[in-house]
Order: structure tokens, then C-alpha cells, then sequence
């Protein structure tokens, strides 16, 4: 039987690795390294280092593939995203066709948290319902950007009692959500926060959280959006790329 | 100096601390131990277990005190827990000034996330705030029940490119919250999954996640409320407590 890990390592700290994925890491035959978009380089680098921070005294390969791209989505993001997962089905299927022996484990590591805006769950879930593969697989929590984001600026989640929402860039641009306090925004390529500028909230804003190149604001969002759209936009210039989220909270 | 270190420890899994949490609770001279329910036993243990397990050569004190308990809130919620959390400040108030020299470094130790339905990041702010004592804290974000719960049941918290809600036993009672696929339920005393039976969704439901006690259903919400209903009453029965989590998703 061949075996799969997916692997949540943390949102950017290499000190955010669980002791449970540090013990999965040491189980691994062959890490499979998705690579993409900008951020190639830089996260590529931090996996790495990963792998040879925890992993003791044990040979493994590391099997590197292009990651698919999403097509254009226009208005069906939903589709996009969906053929998007197809693509890296076929991709994922091959890898574990091809480059995993019986009785090996191999492994996909998942910035932050493999449960939140991350496919891999669900695109190695359709592989193992398909019946074309024999394997078995296990899923191991990391860190998010949100509890980083959180835990750095010293602030709950949720306000006493209340609900929280967590939404994207195209979810905040339809407006504050009703019935909730506080919104965790992930995914917003386009200043969305801009949407809801006239509500009385504040943010709580992080860029690269975790690493060493971490940025943050906070303050009522009407006095720094102007100041977290800068920050945001020298930062991705001078880096090539973002990873930002941001809390929005009722004040 | 002193030094305050919120540690969010994991939930449940000694396994799911991270490499972060490690290095913090080897700075710690005294850990702030606070007792509360029927759960007391068995967390405290868990808790030692952390402690024993993964402070290296290093001396600390232990200081327990019994936790101030929630009044009856009757129709108000917030209040009730106001008032808890000024009781729990004049507690922590009282540790940090009399336990605490200068120079040493004291520590929290939070189940599952400090950012997530936790009041000690807030209550500790609001002592810092006071000016009344001199210290400086920082937060180490910890494995949630709802990542946990998530990698069990190997599901993704969010369906592709939806919103997702995180409430509590009062919030779903009132009806699934309308804009969002998927709802995390925290903190729910009472079944209030049962005042949503009626919608077409899924539930993944766990108790106890990552201790060896866990237990899952997963299934249609109106399929498998009664046996949710019926094991949540067994494990209570046999435990003296219980510490549950679930999610619903639209099908």
C-alpha cells in the first residue's frame, strides 16, 4: 500500500511546524514540490529549509513539478478554479502513479493550514474516491495566516460571544457580512478592504507573516488604508510577490 | 522586566504543539495554572504532560489557582462573560504581581488557539493597558479544535472560493447564517444543530479531537443528528465532560 501525507508546515515560520509534522516529515519517502507563480523562489527556499531542519538521519527525494496555472476566470471563478484542480489531479496522479513505490509515503506540504483556501485535501480526496489508485492518506494541521496574523497583533479573533466570518477579497468587496463582529479576509489581490471604507471597523493587517520580511498595520480602517495600500504595493514590488490577510472588527 | 507568554498548546494532541511553543515554554520560570469545571482532571494532566514532556534542564515553578466562574448569564451573554473576564483580571493581576519577580518570565497555557473564543489574550491586554504593572507579552499561536477536527475528517473548512462562518451554540440556534456554505460551531451546550436539521447539509462533528477519547460522525445533518445527540450524551455521561466541535456544509 502506498501512503499520503499532506502536511500543514505553518504560515511562513519555520518554528510554527508542529512536533506531529516534524514526526510525519521523518516518514517520508518522497516530498512532492508544487511549484508556482512568483513566490517560486522564496517558498521553495523556506520548504526546503524545512526539510532539513526536522528531517533526521533518513534519505528521501524530492520530486519537483510545475504547478498547473488558472486559467482566466472572468465571472466564473468557481470554474476556474475547479478546471484548476482537474489539471493538478492529473498532475497528482501521475506523481503518485508514477514516482511513489508500494509501501512508500510520500508527502504534499501545505503553507499554513491544509483545511483553509487550499485544494490539496480535496484534489488527493477525488483521487482516493476515484478507485484508480491504492493508497491511504492522512491529513496533519499547521499554523494559518490568520492565527499568525492574530497572535502577532495580540487580538482575538472574535469579539466576546460573537460570530466570525472568513471570506476572500471577492467576499468583502459585496460589503460587510451581516450578523457577524469580524471578518478575516484572505485572497484579496485588489485592496478590497477599499469596499467597506464608510464602515466603523478597524484593521488588523499582515503581509509575509512569520518570516522575516513580516509587515503590519492596524488602526481604524477609514485613517490607514491609504497606508496599508502603500505598504502593500512597495512590498510586492519590492518582492515580486504578497501574502497578505487582514482582520476587519466591528468597533 | 517581566515577561507574560500566551502559549496556545494545541488541542488535545501533546503532538500538535509547535516548534515555537517548545522554545517558549523553555523560557518559562513560572506557569500560571488556572482550574476550572469537570474538566479539570484530565486537562490539567494533559497540560503537565506538555510540560514535562518538552521543558529540557530547566527549572520552573508551578502556581495553581482555581478559576473564577461564570455567573448565570440568563439573557445576557456578553455581560456574564464581562464580568467573568474582571474576575479573571483581578486573578491574573494578582499572579503577575505577587508570583512574578522581575526579570522572570510567566506563562499561559491555552488549549487549542489563544485567538479563537479564548479571553486571555484580552484580559492580559487590558492589564498592560492599566499601566498598573510594568511587563511585556507575546502570543504563540496554537493547533486549534476546528483545524484538528478538519484533518480527522479530512475536509476542507471552506467549499471553493466560499466564505465560511465560525459561531458558537447560540449563534447557529439562531439559523444557518445566510452568505456562507460552511459554519464551524464552537462551544455548543445545548444540540443547537437541532434548529437547522431542516436544511440540506453536512455535518462533520468530533469530540475530545486528538486525545486517544476522540470520537466522529460524519454524515447527512438529519441522517445522523440522533446518533451526534446520543454519543455527545454517552461521552459526557462517562467523562464528566465533554469538548466538542463541529462543521456544517450545504450539500
Amino acid at each position: 500500500m502506498k501512503r499520503i501525507l499532506i502536511i500543514g508546515i505553518g504560515a511562513g515560520n519555520p518554528e510554527y511546524v508542529t512536533m506531529q509534522a516534524v514526526n510525519a516529515l521523518n516518514q517520508v519517502d518522497v516530498f512532492f514540490v508544487m511549484d508556482k507563480g512568483e513566490a517560486k523562489a522564496k517558498l521553495i527556499e523556506l520548504r526546503s529549509e524545512i526539510i532539513e531542519r526536522y528531517v533526521k538521519d533518513r534519505g528521501y527525494r524530492i520530486v519537483e513539478t510545475a504547478s498547473p496555472e488558472r486559467g482566466p476566470d472572468g465571472a466564473n471563478y468557481v470554474g476556474a478554479v475547479e478546471q484548476l484542480n482537474r489539471d493538478k489531479q492529473d498532475v497528482f496522479e501521475r506523481l503518485i502513479a508514477d514516482e511513489l513505490a508500494d509501501g512508500e509515503c510520500g508527502a504534499f506540504l501545505v503553507w499554513g493550514d491544509p483545511s483553509l483556501y487550499d485544494s490539496t485535501m480535496r484534489i488527493v480526496g477525488a483521487i482516493a474516491q476515484s478507485g484508480r489508485h491504492a493508497f491511504e492518506y492522512e491529513v496533519i494541521p499547521g499554523i494559518s495566516s490568520v492565527q499568525a496574523l492574530a497572535a502577532k497583533h495580540r487580538v482575538a479573533l472574535n469579539a466576546i460571544g460573537k460570530s466570525v466570518a472568513i471570506t476572500n477579497g471577492r467576499g468583502i468587496a459585496q460589503g460587510f457580512p451581516s450578523g457577524v463582529d469580524s471578518v478575516i479576509v484572505m485572497l484579496d489581490v485588489q485592496n478590497a478592504f477599499r469596499q467597506v471604507i464608510d464602515e466603523d471597523v478597524d484593521i488588523y493587517w499582515g503581509a509575509y507573516v512569520g518570516t522575516p520580511d513580516e509587515i503590519f498595520v492596524a488602526g481604524k480602517l477609514s485613517e490607514v488604508a491609504d497606508e496599508v495600500e502603500r505598504k502593500r504595493a512597495e512590498a510586492r514590488k519590492k518582492e515580486g510577490w504578497i501574502m497578505d490577510t487582514y482582520l476587519l472588527r466591528r468597533r
